[in-house]
């Protein structure tokens, strides 16, 4: 196990009705609150209504739009509206788009520059306009970690960065509002808090026992509740503990100790710079192809481990075996959620892989990962994929 | 899943040499400090000169000789330090006792009555000086935890407590300070650790998922590691291991969402309030009796998950055998680490059974339990344990 420091503030408060907290979580900060949103969703849900009615104490200024992938020009507008209305804290209401976006708004209220410097030195993100999220789509988990992904479209970059006080005061996780997602994007978050476990597991194997059976039990999880969550919606138990396993996730607990970058994160980016793509369903298409890939003797012990503890096989069968069977009840998993397995379902084509490659590899230090990929890896992943 | 709040802020320092950063942590808080420490070992190892040096620049007050089992008259002398000499920041060093004691000598800092007032009743508990610990011995959690369980000798009441505030700021756990341990302190500290994923993984069943799957991780690294640090005390990743997972044992992880209260610790505290008994030690008398006085029908299936789960045995057999299995290797594997199995090893008597059992399920709730205990339990408890 590597040195680590955890640090981890972010006050949860989880389950039904938790919304009430919310006038007194906001109160201590001031009076003038920037509400984030993305699509208007939270109006169909009645969400924003509540959240209205419980907040008439305040003056909030609205900054709606946010899109999935969210842009660096919506951020920059976030940011604006922060210093114009001389906001005291931001509220972020949404999944992780929403959340990560609000982040580096909060940032930029406190920075000079045009915001995208933000994203590319995140030595850059000082002082923050603090946050208090609630939650309306789990995997991302976004709502108890410093990180946000932010996309230039006229750059065609992704690319995530975070300051140390970037990390939200409170985030409200009530699974009920969870009850109401298209069936996608709850397979898409699944996939997602899936793939920060799974990344997390096969970045390091120097004895860190307590994060690699943290990261097992996350992925136990999402093949246990995901099922059920798609079946009935409205099931809350179900809900419920998809929501706590995906903020576990990726609040430090699977990752601390464990030196290395991730892998698949990097060549998803990407993707979503390049195509309209949801992360978590790159993230699925990704998963199976990467595993294959870095199926080589020295990641047995890991694909050993994984087949054996996530998915049960026995474990008397021989290595080679049990990981070639991980990979395949991996990709059986993925299918019964019903997400695509191949870029040519999403309308992705080889046009820019050549570049994305490059770029994943630079941005993502994939050269430094426990198994390192280089720019033609990366392009037979890709081509793999299609 | 019940509603809960997670908010845990102690900022953890893991891994070797991190008492580097000891300097850092104090600055902010200021110049005085109150050294808490317990019998001397700190000096024996040399971890008392390296902070001296470490800390010159700091007006240091000794509060020393804090005993296993923290007596209310000794914290009583830790706050009245503080008041004398306006401590701004206090510096625990030792283990669960001493930073015990240190949380609540940093309230009774901030308050005029005496000491045992804050233990009778923790809502008394409010302002407190900011606390930074050096862990030395693992298994209470007490680094990254609210709680403080103090003994008051004159009434042979040893109870908990804990205010919003009484969370240390930050703590340092370094795993080679535990290389020097007696081996029945290490096996002490591995049973206390495993203790608090059991109380909390058989109080409640109600579909909390990653909470159990944390306890049942918890168990499974002391199950692996503690021989291990048994047999090579300066195993680096054993201690590591050992060490991380009893500070996730008990930082709320394991018992959010989770209603009860605990059924093992609240018959130990009696014990060890009239007798000068090892808490870790006393826990793994209680635990083998006290869950096959429980091993009931409605508790069968935490049983079969935690003997399937945690020790591996068949889920093919049937759900019976597989509880009392459970059972019997919890107690060859508390009887491996050469702990005691019977009160008779370790001096007591049954001269004050009654008055104990009287107290526990008072104090402790007991017949709030998932699976009930009234006096009468008790007692039989206590006997079986003789």
């Amino acid at each position: 196990m590597d040195n680590f420091v955890f640090d981890n503030a972010t006050k949860i408060y989880f389950g039904k009705d938790q919304i009430k907290k919310l006038p007194g979580l906001l109160t201590p900060f001031g009076k003038n609150v920037l509400l984030v949103y993305g699509g208007g969703s939270i109006k169909r849900t009645g969400l924003y209504e509540t959240i209205q009615t419980l907040l008439s104490d305040f003056n909030i200024i609205e900054c709606e739009g946010v899109e999935p992938n969210p842009h660096h020009t919506t951020v920059q507008r976030g940011a604006d509206l922060c210093k114009q209305h001389h906001i005291d804290v931001i509220l972020a209401v949404g999944g992780g788009s929403v959340i990560d976006a609000a982040k580096v708004m909060g940032a930029g209220a406190h920075y000079d520059g045009p915001i995208w410097d933000l994203v590319v030195d995140a030595s850059k993100i000082q002082d923050v306009t603090p946050l208090v999220t609630v939650l309306t789509l789990s995997g991302t988990g976004s709502e108890m970690n410093r990180g946000s992904v932010i996309t230039n479209t006229q750059l065609n970059i992704k690319k995530g960065t975070g300051g140390q006080n970037s990390l939200p005061f409170a985030s409200i996780i009530d699974p009920t509002y969870m009850m109401t997602l298209p069936a996608n994007q709850t397979a898409a978050g699944a996939i997602d808090a899936f793939s920060h476990a799974i990344e997390n597991y096969f970045k390091a194997d120097n004895d860190t026992f307590m994060q690699d059976a943290i990261s097992e039990s996350v992925m136990k999880a999402v093949i246990k509740y995901a099922p059920i969550a798609l079946k009935e919606p409205t099931n809350y138990q179900a809900r419920a503990n998809l929501a706590w396993a995906s903020t576990l996730a990726l609040n430090g607990l699977t990752g601390v100790g464990k030196p290395g970058p991730w892998a698949v994160h990097a060549i998803e980016h990407e993707l979503s710079a390049y195509y309209d793509l949801t992360h978590g369903l790159g993230l699925g298409i990704l998963i199976p192809v990467w595993l294959g890939f870095i199926l080589e003797d020295e990641m047995m012990p890991i694909f050993v481990r994984y087949g054996v503890n996530v998915w049960g096989i026995d474990s008397s069968k021989d290595d080679s075996t049990i990981a070639y069977e991980s990979i395949d009840r991996t990709i059986e998993f993925f299918k019964s959620l019903n997400a695509p397995l191949t870029l040519r379902e999403v309308n992705i084509d080889s046009t820019h892989f050549e570049v994305m490659a490059k770029s994943a590899v630079a941005l993502g230090r994939l050269t430094q990962h426990l198994f390192p990929l280089d720019e033609n890896d990366v392009m037979m992943i890709l081509n793999q994929c299609l």
